[in-house]
């Protein structure tokens, strides 16, 4: 199980000097959705230059215009970017197109699809699928749902997961029991501890001992 | 019917250039996603900043995290912010809340909402509704059935429309008949004419003997 950084709602000097504390019980980084609107492309660039042996992850979001935004994604340096789920079918074609292109992983967030959806996406295997309670589901509605939603069509072992949304050292362990991602997100339980290095520590064990 | 010129895909100075060329024509203007992406919020300060007295709509394509991400765009300079009619419905409802206090525009943008989904937004009235055919759906599948998909729960008269997705001088007529938008988004028809400037006064005079 790897462990994802969520790099959100922070400047783009404060996300590498975060990054810096932490890098050692972390596997990839992610330069969330809110540094890139905010910051554009050299969010992205500035996290790689500073972390070049550490998988980038664009949280790009793409949802249309595929081929501009994967691309701009990994010329700025992303080893991984996401599209939505929710994205007409021909725009996860064309990211996958553009990722194998680059020799680059495509992550497709999960986040609002119908099971119908997730149905029609199971057969791009060569994606990671990222479930994800969404902040604002989080933070205005308080959901937790994370790994019961379309649950039974992750879980059959033909497909590399994600699993992201408020995931914190308690919840963890229930999640390896329900999805068992092969890629663990954490934001806030890493970014905004007191300690943040010894928080990303306390997972990297956790996550350790669990294999 | 107010003309919405889409900037996408080009530099800010060449977005600027653009716009300075045809302003006369135009209502809105919109930073496109693509702009947002790469450059961030500068994008939004700059053309508002040189474009002051039009109306800047900025394709953000919100689909989590609304509070910061609308309150970043407002602050920015943009009137009118989108987000994607797929996201959450508590998404949708933090970026009216948030457009309320600002005293700004929400733009649903209606890209691949199934018909329930549509039915449940309609009573977010005080939004204006995008009815979009993508760019990957153009470009990639050849689609053009702008105005018909839902159509009908759009055309009550009940709600604002705005109308995005390869529209053409050709188009225009059919769209009138069709969805009557308040708003129509023009992007490429403009932007890649030879002639921007003749273009855009293309499009303001047909709007014009149209009403």
């Amino acid at each position: 199980m790897k462990l994802q950084l969520a790099l959100d709602r922070m400047t783009i000097a404060n996300a590498i000097e975060l990054t810096k504390k932490v890098e050692d019980s972390i596997d990839w980084v992610e330069v969330g959705t809110s540094l890139i609107k905010e910051y554009g492309m050299k969010s992205v660039k500035e996290l790689k230059q500073a972390f070049p042996n550490k998988v980038i992850v664009a949280d790009i979001k793409t949802i249309d215009n595929a081929r501009y935004e994967f691309e701009m994604a990994f010329k700025a340096g992303a080893d991984v970017a996401t599209v939505m789920g929710v994205s007409p079918i021909v725009t996860i074609e064309v990211c996958l197109e553009v990722a194998n292109r680059y020799n680059k992983l495509v992550m497709v967030d999960l986040l609002n699809t119908s099971e119908e959806q997730v149905r029609e996406l199971r057969k791009y295997n060569q994606a990671i699928f990222c479930a994800h309670v969404s902040k604002d589901e989080q933070e205005e509605a308080g959901a937790q749902n994370l790994g019961t939603k379309n649950g039974s069509l992750l879980t059959d072992g033909s497909l590399q997961l994600a699993a992201a949304g408020g995931i914190t050292m308690d919840s963890l362990e229930s999640l390896r029991k329900t999805l068992n991602p092969a890629v663990v997100i954490v934001g806030s339980a890493i970014t905004k501890a007191s300690n943040p290095s010894e928080a990303a520590g306390k997972f990297k064990q956790a996550i350790q001992m669990g294999e």
